[in-house]
């Protein structure tokens, strides 16, 4: 194996050292949030760190950059109280991974990458159309991580919909019915089947 | 598409509330968090909620649940200072999801689930045999999410080993090459396969 120390992730090119820390730790959820800013103009921006915080409350929480330059699905969904998480399918990934480019925030992604917004609860909140799982969240509260000035973000789940063949009857989400794609790094988007499901582990003799 | 509201969230039978919001944020990441105590007792937890925090420094975190009951995990890491981070390959993941049984402190999850310490830095950190990526990081901080009481984990990423065939010439990992998997809601595993990997995106006239 490749062994890496402490001095030489100090020591790697800027951009050797971005790419293989982003990779590091793991596939990632892949998720387009949608917010509004108070005028109506729609954002959407491409997250690859949404975690589930809890079921009762239901809970998800995302890491966002610094705030050290505009963070328009940040603020929009400070001032609308609202924001919507959409799974990414294999058919939308290059539109999905385009969000990230830098637009003014009088310039919607949704525009210029052709995803479709869709309003489907009494919000003004834009869903991505196709998306295979759409969520409404109401922001709640951030905190800063102060070791690099990061924030996780809490949202409440409070409508939710998904495709029917995704769903088990125990509840269970099965998101590879639905074509959702996981993340590697920053910018590969890959494709999954799953293996096995298994039951609630309990201790062995 | 099926829809649930927030009342049906909030009115469903417990077990189907958590399958349903467990699955509902998309795939996570797949790790096995080691650590040991002082007295050398080793510990081995499965854990789908690590993500990135930051490249430099190089951060990453991850989300424990209330510390109302023992969490030998957390403890240890706040005691010794280290813990290892390993991706959970496909040959490993019933062994990795047997972890998450509920043994006590006395009893390590690597004898129970036939997974092998080993030891490969100058901490007294045990990583996961076999394991494509294995990480060492040291504890930094843990930040406490008042709305249900779970805590945000920060470690520095102090070590890495990785497979030399994951490894691109420019840094990133290329997850599938480790046939490491992805989890769906707290105990499905999928493999997984790149797609494509995109350019940085820049905005579109």
């Amino acid at each position: 194996m490749r062994h890496f120390t402490a001095d030489d992730l100090s020591n790697f090119e800027t951009r050797y050292r971005n790419y293989l820390i982003n990779s590091l730790s793991g596939y990632k959820s892949a998720n387009l949030i949608g917010t509004q800013n108070v005028s109506g103009q729609t954002n959407l921006a491409v997250f690859n760190s949404v975690v589930h915080l809890g079921s009762n409350p239901a809970l998800l929480g995302f890491i966002l950059r610094p705030t050290t330059v505009p963070r328009h699905s940040f603020s929009n969904m400070q001032n609308t109280g609202y924001f919507s998480v959409n799974h990414i399918g294999q058919d939308m990934i290059e539109a999905a991974h385009n969000t990230s480019a830098k637009y003014p925030e009088t310039v919607s992604e949704f525009e210029k990458t052709g995803l479709q917004p869709v309003y489907k609860t009494d919000q003004k909140v834009p869903f991505v159309e196709g998306s295979p799982v759409q969520i409404l969240c109401r922001y709640v509260n951030n905190y800063l991580i102060e070791e690099n000035n990061t924030r996780l973000v809490v949202g409440a789940i409070e409508e939710v919909f998904v495709q029917e063949e995704m769903l088990h009857p125990d509840g269970w989400l099965q998101l590879d019915k639905g074509n959702v794609v996981a993340i590697n790094g920053l910018e590969g988007y890959a494709k999954t089947a799953l293996i096995d499901r298994f039951p609630y582990a309990r201790p062995k003799e």
